[in-house]
């Protein structure tokens, strides 16, 4: 049998476990070109909330009574594609279910030996990417430039502000615990950081950020774009990664009322979604391997085990539970 | 004697006239490489309002008890700098006052016979060069595309419309008042245009722009930029070049609450100001002649006679008195 996740109804705030569903259902066949493959992680997204309203945007609403999706990696366990082989390592975007029939074109092979297999969901995946093009190609960053990311030990966080170091930027990083706080300081190297459910986020940037705030990686909304546009310095840039504040609020709460100072101080405020940057996935992959091998970028990931348990891990991720990359094994992983 | 308005006060809100002090001092004498000026037209502009309060800005705000700053045009009256002789048309910023002393250096000379005195406060000035920038750098127009301005019928939004009726595309107007809309769809060409203390935003919108919104040329903020941002298309771009709408707030009202649309919609919000883009005035003054040579802009000007009523234009404008540029004409207009 194939376990899988359901949407079992729409949440109107913060989803419950109401709203989700363990279902049964056969292992499914596989037709002409296509491939079975086991899941063996699945990623756990901030977009995924999105997703659960009936609402019109750039990928499909999650359907009641349908199983959810979303980036997975797993092994091939049987095909009818020449190009993969039982055992094949893949990465798919048919997740929260143990098994899938995908058509060949739709996978992609990774290969184990470069980075385990979680990694093609995070550092090397999505997630990476998405740090990559936000940091580099909307920040823009320039040796000695202040970078505040908010959500700083998140998924994409903890990568926006590695490259960041990278490039030889000051790093600041805002996150919700002392825990996440220390991953910053100790383990990222981040040039400082801070607690926002404990600081005052003004004086937080003030101090944290002496020559104001080049480049605001922006992950969280709310409160946090405000105290950020108090901090930016001229010609600053706003990469609009997520605004997970937001997310779980039936309805939105007014935005910052100090949007003039993106005039004032002529900021580009850019929203950007992964999708649309595929030509920049190889530049991505190179450089990420490059660091990654070389042991300039360090990929933290917090793991839940199994599919039953991914409706938790997802919560968890929403109230900022994770450190790093959010992942749910949903079986055992071959390669390790 | 040389009149002079000075800032009397600082307003809180709305300005009134208290805030304004019409003050007689001496012609000023002119030192070696200076130049005496005599003002015809002075610029009535939105950001005026700004250096009113005292803030760090891009520009030092007025100091009280001294006169008020800003564009102007004027003739030379008295020259001690070979490059200027009596009689000479020359722009400056230096506006509020009957005369003043001027370095050479800080005047440009400006040819009458291609356009009127005013238009170099104006359509071939600053107003119209922020309209170009805007439009043109920010909004990247593409035949076929929907540009919807608001306070279209201000002095940048006029030219920012035509240009973008120029690049072949379709052109949408919010004014504030049925004599405005009626300027911009009889007199301009707009494709459409609403008045919008009367229309529903929602509603005027999804009626004028059934392809939604690739540029939104900003120039109001506040319930304008919410509305267009529910109706941006995917990859759009909204130039910001004002919020006039709260400008004289003591306090300013909170943003919108649907900014995560920049995120969906992937938008590219960039403040400007017009001073940062000096290298493409060239380009500027040669299309906006070629252009104008042609007919194929129109220069709307309201203006007001009298520095004793420069205040009262002042007020005017922010209240949207104005169709297109808002001018004083402090003196007499020897071209024409």
């Amino acid at each position: 049998m194939n376990r899988e996740i359901h949407l079992a109804s729409r949440p109107t705030g913060f989803p419950e476990d109401a709203n989700f569903k363990l279902v049964e259902r056969p292992v499914p066949d596989i037709g002409d070109g296509q491939v079975l493959v086991r899941n063996v992680f699945m990623s756990v997204d901030p977009s995924m909330r999105g997703r659960m309203n009936d609402v019109r945007s750039y990928v499909p609403a999650f359907q009641v009574d349908e199983p959810l999706q979303g980036r997975a990696a797993g092994v091939v366990v049987r095909s009818n594609h020449s190009a993969f082989r039982e055992g094949d390592a893949v990465s798919g975007s048919v997740g929260w279910r143990e098994y899938y029939a995908a058509d060949a074109l739709t996978l992609t092979k990774v290969d184990t030996s470069v980075a385990p297999l979680s990694a093609y969901l995070g550092v090397l995946g999505s997630t990476g990417f998405t740090a990559y093009v936000g940091l580099l190609d909307l920040g823009k960053p320039h040796p000695g430039e202040t970078v505040f990311i908010s959500g700083a030990a998140g998924g994409v966080g903890s990568i926006a502000g590695q490259i960041a170091k990278l490039k030889g930027c000051r790093v600041v990083g805002s996150a919700g615990s002392a825990a996440k706080v220390a991953f910053l300081k100790d383990e990222l190297g981040f040039d400082a950081a801070f607690n926002y459910r404990e600081a005052n986020l003004d004086d937080a940037l003030r101090e944290s950020c002496p020559k104001g705030i080049d480049i605001y990686f922006e992950n969280v909304g709310g409160d946090h774009l405000r105290a950020a546009l108090e901090r930016m310095n001229q010609f600053g840039r706003i990469p609009v990664c997520g605004m997970i504040s937001q997310y779980n609020d039936a309805t939105p709460p007014p935005g910052p009322a100090n949007l003039v100072n993106i005039i004032l101080r002529r900021l580009t405020v850019t929203g950007f979604i992964i999708i649309d940057h595929e030509d920049r996935r190889p530049a991505f992959v190179q450089d990420m391997s490059t660091w990654l091998r070389a042991g300039l970028i360090k990929n933290k990931e917090t793991i839940v085990d199994g599919i039953e348990n991914a409706p938790r891990a997802f919560m968890g991720m929403l109230r900022g539970e994770n450190i790093g990359k959010a992942l749910v094994r949903i079986g055992p992983d071959p390669v390790r």
